[in-house]
């Protein structure tokens, strides 16, 4: 155990895993499952959702891949052919391989909890992916990151230079290629073409119980308003401020001894708990968006 | 167990209750635990709390009230010479007789959750207090406040009638003199005028997690929002729409396969529980309301 | 709304649900929705689940009825001869139409709060079935259960009667041919006999989170041990005193300041709200139960 | 920030805090306060439990030390005399000053999830003490207290030297003289004599729910059992195994699809928050201890 992450080992099956929204219609399982027998696909977790609201109906499945006689990429190539294909143009889908190790980029300013939290899972084997880089607009953590042996960036976002530090951000992220990019408490608003560029890729926490104090200090807000329960928010972020779909959300009581750095201290609990969920769900392929909301089979 | 209600059981010790507020400085503590010993008072639970943001001082003490050779009478005109006198004109306290049996008023349209909670805690002396009454702005939920032999006022609110309605409903409420008015999901908004003739008496559930959707059709704006958990709250009404000082908040989760009406079915309990809870603590006098925030002492 | 129960609102979509166990292999889920679509069927709801422990594999599938040009009977001739026969002689299946209202018996004795509870959710038609009949080993219930208009038998069970008073039991609950028998607070142990009479569809309430504290008096041996959470567990019944398989369980902080009839009354609302759950997902066909443990697809 | 541990920020404030458990009787509040009011002491929090069960007052004060003409020695010389000798011989006080850091040893086996969070509150000053040193039975962690900049002492236990074992890890562990030795995941019992040396300072954190599932591994029994939710207790370490004064708990939610190791890795976030939760009580002088049971003034 001498560097810094362990290669993940509650995941140790090889499997495959299958994602698929399209419009609801009969059949649409029958089709699917049919497929899998036919390639000797032994099913090991299997969701479903139809969604009334919106007409479409959603999968995620998982299997076996070593009962499997083909590799991800003939799989793929095959359900192209053989059943996407039938479910119509607005089908969207994805075939992954367990073995394909993800890679996640972290993205930090000066608060410590969430990246010491998803560090130590990184480091004990419990994360799905690889923490491939830090990069922090202010350089105090770079020292924490450097202790785990993960590379660490510096890109500063002070005075006049924010468009800059943004074109920078993106040129040492993207050389990454990450599954995941998190704002892991980075006090940072990304500009829409960079919400673009990470959609569905870029996950925040919020430090509120969302849509409840949006924007800044949201500790002050909910001391202001003297609320029972304080909470966070994982969301993929979208150009919308604090609006983009909710991955998850967890809260804690708090009571009127609470001062406001009470329940920053408090909160900071929380928020790892709920980013560090919301982020593996992620990795595991178990989050479907549609439009504003998403889908979670876990 | 001929009646609908039963008298009261939880709290068979018959005791004072002492609720203050006031600015903070040293030995306001001394000063009231001096005279409660002088007086022979013998503290069954005691809370204090100092207030950082408002330089505010509070506390609710209870006392056994049978080791005490005064009435709660005297107690009061004691306390109010010897100890209030001191603590400055903006002082505010309260000194209630456990005997006193509360009386509560509830306001009801047609969901039934809350009235047949409340009237099943009442009916097994659970709740601190007597249910005088229910009066409802339909005629449906006369039948079950019948079977528990709680009188039902129906004050119908249609058309342009509402202000009439709402004198009449003053008028029969205020003839109970309630110590707590309850919205138990009563639908109507209550004006500015009743707001404060039942100022820190009336108590509404709002079901949603407040400050998010504010307003009607709190479970439709969730679903939009794609949130992960549902709550309620109990809060203090004001003139300010569900901004009143909110008493007590709870959540449950939900996921994506939850519809609208899953979750109005599922919040019920939520609801039920929260209402059932705040209410309590305002018969208990363990709220004690300073500006827009609750001290609980419970 | 002059009877006791309004008929179920929540479930106005008319339903087929399948449940099944069996032995896991490959192809399962395949054959059954292929079957599904030949017949026609609609998914709206579809749970799977691959028991590595055991084995064995285990699903229920909630399909519209009206789009099956099958009646029910029809319809499990079908499935018996051309997918369950295939599956193998260890299959267990059920196929239930959500148009045949299922039937609840309750055992009480003196305690109020779960009979309560489960009346006011058939009166407001929430329970997906219908309460039968209330028996009581005690005639205090009898009013209750007379005020929401469902019959009242009163079978004494002091002394040496207790035999005797069970055979009657028997004949009552069995007269009505309930889907649940439930022990809503009953406080006493049903012999064998009916046990394995009622395996299945006996439901109990057990007032702490178990396996913590089994047989009487389970909050004073909280009390004692100073736990910090209370809880409540709903399971079915079996010959084994609180050990038959768990359906639903959730627990309550409390503390040093919590006496005994404290806790009592606050744990009354976690088994009413435990209860309340594990009771809807029995009726609703939710449940498989798979050795001492519990399938469940909510 | 380039050593392991920040000096304490939450709590800069300078307080004395009294803790004090004695017989109950009337006067003992208006005796404690009017001692604190002479010695000008303004109360910043204020804590008071009278037993019933017991016949025993617990009570905790947190006085503003700059405003207190006294040193802490001073102010326990007086308390000693003027109050405490009037209480009884059987009081029992603590007088602690905020200014005192206190010290922590860590006694870990191989998980690195209780350590990890431990030092990385440390690391942002979020814990009221300074971590002195990790002991480890295997060396596998050394690399990460090392990181750290924590000592890090390994203790070999296998084979036939338990015994001595444990007489090194006393000896060093006793040269630290620390307020807490936290069983941080350490899987070694430890012998009566250690329980008694550190009675009242070794805090073990046991995942499980407990009084179920004593002993080892219970998420194994949890799995096997079959319960709904599974949980984490941290409690005092006596001899009686996994039956110590229990000071926190807490649960979270599993279901049918949850393996044992995804029990493991659940329930590691909830043995962390549950531990670091009771480390810190006992750290701020929180938790009195009588028989076997906790007050927990928080």
């Amino acid at each position: 155990m001498t560097s810094g992450q362990t290669t993940p080992t509650d995941q140790t099956e090889h499997r495959y895993v299958l994602t698929l929204g399209c419009p609801d219609r009969t059949g649409i399982v029958a089709r699917i499952s049919a497929f899998l027998t036919e390639i000797g696909g032994w099913i090991t977790e299997a969701g479903y959702h139809s969604d009334d609201d919106t007409g479409w109906f959603f999968t995620r499945q998982a299997i076996r891949a070593d009962e499997v006689s083909f590799s991800a990429d003939e799989l793929r190539a095959r359900f192209a052919a053989e059943v996407a294909a039938e479910l119509g143009p607005e089908t969207e889908w994805r075939l992954t391989d367990s073995r394909d190790t993800k890679s996640v980029v972290l993205l930090v300013s000066k608060e410590t909890h969430c990246l010491i939290d998803l560090l130590g899972r990184a480091h004990r084997g419990e994360l799905p992916a690889t923490i491939r880089a830090v990069v922090g607009n202010h350089p105090q953590l770079e020292e924490l990151a450097t202790r785990f042996e993960i590379p660490f960036h510096h890109v500063p976002f002070g005075g006049e230079r924010k468009a800059e530090a943004f074109a920078e951000l993106a040129r040492i992220v993207d050389g990454y290629q990450p599954d995941a990019v998190v704002l892991a408490r980075f006090m940072q608003i990304l500009p829409p073409k960079l919400c673009d560029a990470w959609a569905g890729r870029a996950i925040n926490i919020h430090h509120s119980f969302l849509p409840s104090f949006i924007g800044a200090r949201p500790y002050h807000q909910a001391f202001a308003r003297g609320v029972k329960l304080i909470g966070a928010t994982c969301h993929y972020v979208t150009a919308d401020l604090d609006a983009g779909p909710i991955i998850e959300q967890d809260v804690i009581r708090v009571d009127h001894s609470d001062s406001v750095s009470d329940m920053v201290r408090q909160g900071r609990d929380i928020e790892t708990l709920v980013l560090s969920r919301g982020l593996r769900w992620h990795l595991e392929d178990r989050i479907l968006v549609h439009g504003r909301k998403t889908v979670i089979f876990n």
